[in-house]
């Protein structure tokens, strides 16, 4: 069910681990690599990521049966516009970016008939990015949510395969859902970890040091996701507007009623609403989504 | 440098990994326990916490050289009156708030002549509540803020290296200037983990399994702190209203310019933002407070 020609188009965590986990498959596919930046190249033919990393778009989805455009979503359109003169009829394209509907309307016009369009959404990261960051195991147990968008079943089932084969759980979405549903449960908590961050970053009376020093009482939860790309999340927030605004209205909707409880002296909302958000955490555990080592295991961090 | 005899007064995660910790370091205190829960002192006596499990405070601080306030910081002054009666000429009370100014204002009052009262914040903990939640290693490379506010020299010095013995860092702190810095590094965070994951449950378009199975991609950080015990950080924002508020305004003033930005589309304003952030979460990882395995070393969790 695998690929016979793979293309990979950005050569970062998400490409490189997708590598990692084809031949640690056994996948025999043959897959070419392009990344626009130089250094990226030569990292990528350092590392042996990809069996022939290529100088241009059009040498690497020459004759490949399925194109991977994993680039940020705001680099997606001007990509599929220089690739697609090159691609071979009946090929698939398929991309890992975390938006939908703004990856579909910036590729889709450029792709010529008879190429099948998969769009799909690898929920799975870490805080590293680069082409040196990726590993087999990235997307073991994690989801990897599919937007056929009018891809044709045999397309869409041969992609399944692929991502399944993988680590990856697949998930069939509508594609307005998909950017509601990643709105919340990645883009606003990445925007709220990054404004958190930057709060104590600027603040006057406290002292980095001190934030840093201290960072061990809940903080520093914070910053693994604020560390993220920043090139891969101005362009979610930029192309998911209507979705992470939405959420966003919501959220500091909860955030002003918590507010007012704390400043009204309403100890009976605190408490009935704090004990509520512990039932998700255990779900959570109990599907199989995080470890339940207390503080994720990492008591025993030392200097 | 110990004390002979402990009184641990409330018996959860804190004091029993605080009588781990003292077993571990060898020390040959006497240690009393006392909880106001007949269930907690009979899973105390069953786990062998504490060498004796005293069903009344007056019998748990008698003869006492040290003894800790272990409980919620809304109970501590309550405590505190129950105590104060039955203790020992000379000895030393210290409690483990998360909020100064408020335990100093509910203990002091209640205090007699000639005890000395060293208000102190171990800086730890995980999102695990309760007597059979306690471990030797918690206090491990973690800080412990003293806040002497009058005690004497003697009291404080020998405060700080019972603290050190059982693994922690000290360091002595002004007590508003306590009150702050743990508002931004701790109890705003909790806050708004708590709101994103109550946001995210009360959605009506977006289901809680949804939600629970794709957490991976940044929810599921964010759970974890809002798993933690709902008394004790009711209490908290209770008591530390001024710091608690003014971080909370700092906050929502900068996400509404970030929201703006995503309104306007101002990709340099967020890109600028998220770059900056990065920056906070090497000098945690370089301070020895945090691991910097990928997703904090949970890749490899399985259903």
């Amino acid at each position: 069910m695998s690929y016979p020609r793979v293309a990979l188009l950005g050569l970062g965590l998400i490409a490189s681990s997708m590598f990692w986990a084809m031949k640690r498959a056994g996948m025999d596919s043959h897959v070419t690599g392009y990344a626009r930046s130089q250094a990226t190249r030569d990292t990528a033919r350092r590392l042996g990521l990809c069996h022939e990393v290529c100088d241009s778009v059009a040498e690497a989805v020459r004759d490949a049966d399925l194109v991977v455009l994993a680039v940020p979503v705001g680099a997606m359109g001007e990509l599929a516009e220089a690739m697609a003169p090159h691609l071979k009829p009946g090929c698939t394209v398929t991309d890992v970016g975390s938006v939908k509907q703004a990856v579909i309307d910036a590729v889709r016009p450029h792709l010529p008939e008879g190429v099948e369009f998969v769009p799909a959404h690898p929920m799975a990261g870490t805080e590293h990015s680069g082409p040196d960051a990726g590993f087999a195991s990235l997307y073991d147990n994690r989801w990897c949510l599919i937007v056929p968008e009018g891809a044709s079943e045999q397309a869409t089932a041969r992609l399944e395969a692929y991502w399944q084969a993988l680590g990856a759980n697949t998930e069939r979405m509508e594609v307005e859902h998909h950017d509601l549903v990643c709105a919340v449960v990645s883009h606003i908590p990445h925007l709220i970890a990054y404004t958190m961050v930057g709060v104590a970053d600027d603040l006057r009376r406290v002292s980095d040091q001190e934030v840093i020093k201290f960072s061990a009482a809940g903080f520093r939860d914070f910053t693994r996701i604020a560390a993220s790309d920043p090139t891969m999340w101005r362009d979610v927030f930029l192309t998911n507007k209507p979705a992470t605004l939405e959420i966003l209205g919501r959220f500091t909707e909860e955030l002003f009623a918590l507010q007012r409880a704390i400043r009204t002296g309403d100890g009976q909302l605190l408490f009935d609403y704090f004990t509520r958000t512990r039932e998700i955490r255990r779900g959570i555990l109990q599907a199989g989504q995080d470890t339940d080592a207390p503080d994720f295991g990492r008591a025993a961090v030392r200097k």
